[in-house]
């Protein structure tokens, strides 16, 4: 165990109930983005939590709610970074929690509020592990840290991207550490890699001006057949793609990647038994899901066309509508794709039918050898006494591509104070007081070791 | 011109305002199928009608609303059956009215009432033709008459199918008049053969217990692609139906009907003007979309799936559902169709889609060469002084079958009072008198002639 490790644990095991006192806090007050309710004084609050401790605070204008910049010197040149955000889910249902969301309650060995761990209590371990580092470097960060708490990711951080891209030379750093991470369903620390990219779009069919009477199918068009060929025209059975190009920039898992999606558990059982599910996409099974992960997606969110009551009405749609969405692999641009999806449509000779862009995130993936992720898996299992489990890949997205990318492909990890039950978004968010403390820890030794990667 | 022609057309002449006289008692009285409003006192008003003519009433039992059968004795065996219905479309919206729906108003040339055309107005045009035949003749009637008066045809006549099944010998006649009939939107006198079968039915998929997150779709099921690959499997653009057995029975238009489907006006100008169409089904231009009647077709009613609001929401559906309508040509069997279609889902792989029956009719079609047919046709051009448009096969559904089939593949054929703008099932419904005189000519040239067709 490297020589400042005890002390970093004692310091936490000391000062617990300061933070956990701090987190109350934090979480009695309110800053729900859906609403705005509590948003400025909430942005305060952190402000005034970071520069208590030193760090210089910096709020660069944006079109939404504060961000929060704090930046502390280290005795490195290098630097890292936190991403946070202030901002929760609304708490609706009231009458579904137990105590009320805003008002911080510890029973049973957790804290529970709106926010508890998603993301005020992360945001909290990170300062205790801030603290801790100081403490046990006679009061020096061994390297630059910043802080960038935002006010809007539970509403999609929709000026996260173009804030990061303004600002780079502000957050310019050599790694971050996400939000999220902690025990997963297994109790395992886990490690996410990677998160795929997204686009979303609307397509649309007008073929006439009204609907018809379906005694004529024969002759006028149909807006549902229109819709239902052009996005057959999509995805076969197989779930392959078939827009041109379309797998041309999609990277196949390395020799690294699959053999951490080899150490993944089959999730075929419980996906079974939880969703009862029959059979599954392209009627992949056991292991084979995890490792599909690397195959991007279409995917149908909703189609409307025409009748939807009981019974039946003789009539043949004038208008129909669907929204899809592609989950994309590392290094599928969305952009691209879009652009691609235009031309095949165009080709295809569906040119009747009006393509829109609902919303895209880019893909982004660390290495699994990359050496914050060596440090990240090396001192989870040290704290949680168990190696951690690697997720090369996750089949959602993350606005992490928005720091990876334009701050020169730097490395993105997350460690924190989750655990499977904790009910994010849910009535009765909590986070255990134990997954907080072994959090700090091993957000600590990341930040206390982090200048000696370079 | 008949010997009896002249009498008929005086008896008419004389006796036109005692028709319209009837015609706006029945009309005041509500007869609304849909709430039920009237339907008993609408019931006795047209038995009343039929008895003070000497016509031998039978009120079989049913299930629905009363269905008045009214028997008269003619010179010859042959039988003539009058289709009609004494129920009413709901006057709704009653703001749109310029005269209220139940205060019959004559004005420039028309009475105007719901119900004064569709089907109280032609009704009466048969009671007409049926008093100025009996008077042409002496008193007698040349050939036997039977009027079936239904209460339900605005509700999709569920029950008389079931009825003239039971009641095959009190209804057992040589040839039918169906409702409808008159001017066509070319203002000449109209034919219509036949009529398309239908059958319609619900698909639903099932394919998890709840949505999924759409950064799952590399695995988990969709419901929404599962059932676009179901129903893509139905058809191809090109219109052709790929079930296996679909075309067995459906019959190729005869050289007769080809011919008369050539001399129908092409339709498409009108269709692109009045609907915006751009393109038409498998690209049909010109005559060809008439002929394609004699194509059956497979229509989307509509579709139902997942996310169906603004924005995006990355949700994979676990449910979706469609219902689908095919309309049939003669001899298709929607019974054998429903079968061929299951057997298709299951040979295909789509045995997670669940089928369900919403309606059927089957096909009629006399040939154009039918004594009856002729009749009518000659009958129009004196009546009307234009040879008549006759359509060996219209696009749409009707319980004719219920009665050719079982009655022994009797012709049915239309005869009427209807030009193409009398609104039917709308605001200002209404009949104008020439059209109603020259219906009840004309349907008294059929029933004065029929026994002659032997």
């Amino acid at each position: 165990m490297k020589p400042n490790t005890n002390n970093i644990d004692n310091f936490l095991q000391q000062h617990l109930d300061d933070y956990i006192a701090e987190l109350v806090t934090l979480c009695a007050q309110p800053s729900v983005s859906a609403t705005g309710a509590g948003i400025p004084d909430c942005a305060d609050l952190v402000e005034n939590m970071l520069s208590v401790r030193g760090l210089q605070i910096q709020r660069p204008k944006t079109a939404g709610n504060p961000i929060i910049v704090g930046r502390a010197a280290g005795l490195s040149e290098r630097t890292l970074l936190f991403y946070n955000h202030y901002d929760v889910q609304p708490p609706e249902p009231l009458n579904l929690w137990t105590s009320p969301p805003f008002e911080p309650t510890i029973r049973d060995g957790a804290l529970y509020a709106r926010g508890a761990e998603d993301d005020k209590g992360e945001f909290v371990a990170r300062l205790a592990a801030f603290d801790a580092v100081k403490a046990a470097n006679n009061g020096q960060l061994p390297c630059n840290v910043i802080f960038v708490v935002e006010g809007e990711e539970e509403v999609g951080s929709p000026y996260i991207a173009e804030f990061v891209r303004n600002h780079s030379d502000m957050l310019a750093c050599d790694g971050s550490v996400w939000e999220g991470g902690g025990l997963n369903a297994d109790d395992r620390p886990g490690l996410v890699l990677g998160y795929r990219g997204i686009l979303a779009v609307g397509l649309a069919v007008q073929s006439m001006n009204r609907d018809g009477h379906s005694g004529g199918a024969h002759a006028l068009p149909s807006a549902a057949w229109r819709l239902l060929w052009a996005i057959n025209s999509l995805k076969g059975p197989d779930e392959r793609l078939r827009i041109r190009g379309f797998y041309d920039r999609a990277l196949k898992p390395s020799a690294l990647d699959a053999s951490l999606l080899e150490k993944l558990p089959d999730p075929e059982a419980k996906l079974r038994r939880q969703l009862e599910v029959d059979a599954f996409a392209a009627g992949r099974q056991g292991k084979a899901i995890n490792r599909a992960v690397f195959e991007p997606t279409c995917n149908i969110q909703g189609i409307t066309t025409g009748y939807q009551g009981d019974g039946m009405k003789t009539v043949i749609p004038s208008r129909a509508e669907a929204k899809l969405d592609f989950r994309l692999v590392p290094d599928q641009d969305p952009d691209e794709i879009f652009a691609l999806l235009q031309a095949h449509l165009a080709s295809e000779g569906f040119s009747d039918v009006q393509l829109s862009r609902l919303g895209a995130m880019w893909p982004a993936k660390v290495a699994p050898d990359d050496p914050l992720v060596l440090l990240t898996a090396e001192t989870a299992e040290e704290v949680y006494g168990l190696p951690a489990s690697i997720d090369p890949l996750v089949g959602g997205s993350s606005p992490v591509y928005a720091f990876a990318k334009p701050l020169g492909d730097i490395p993105v990890i997350s460690a924190g104070t989750g655990y499977s039950d904790n009910r994010i978004h849910a009535p009765d968010e909590h986070v255990r007081l134990s997954d907080f403390m072994n959090g700090a820890r091993h957000l600590a030794r990341i930040l206390d070791r982090f200048a000696s990667l370079a």
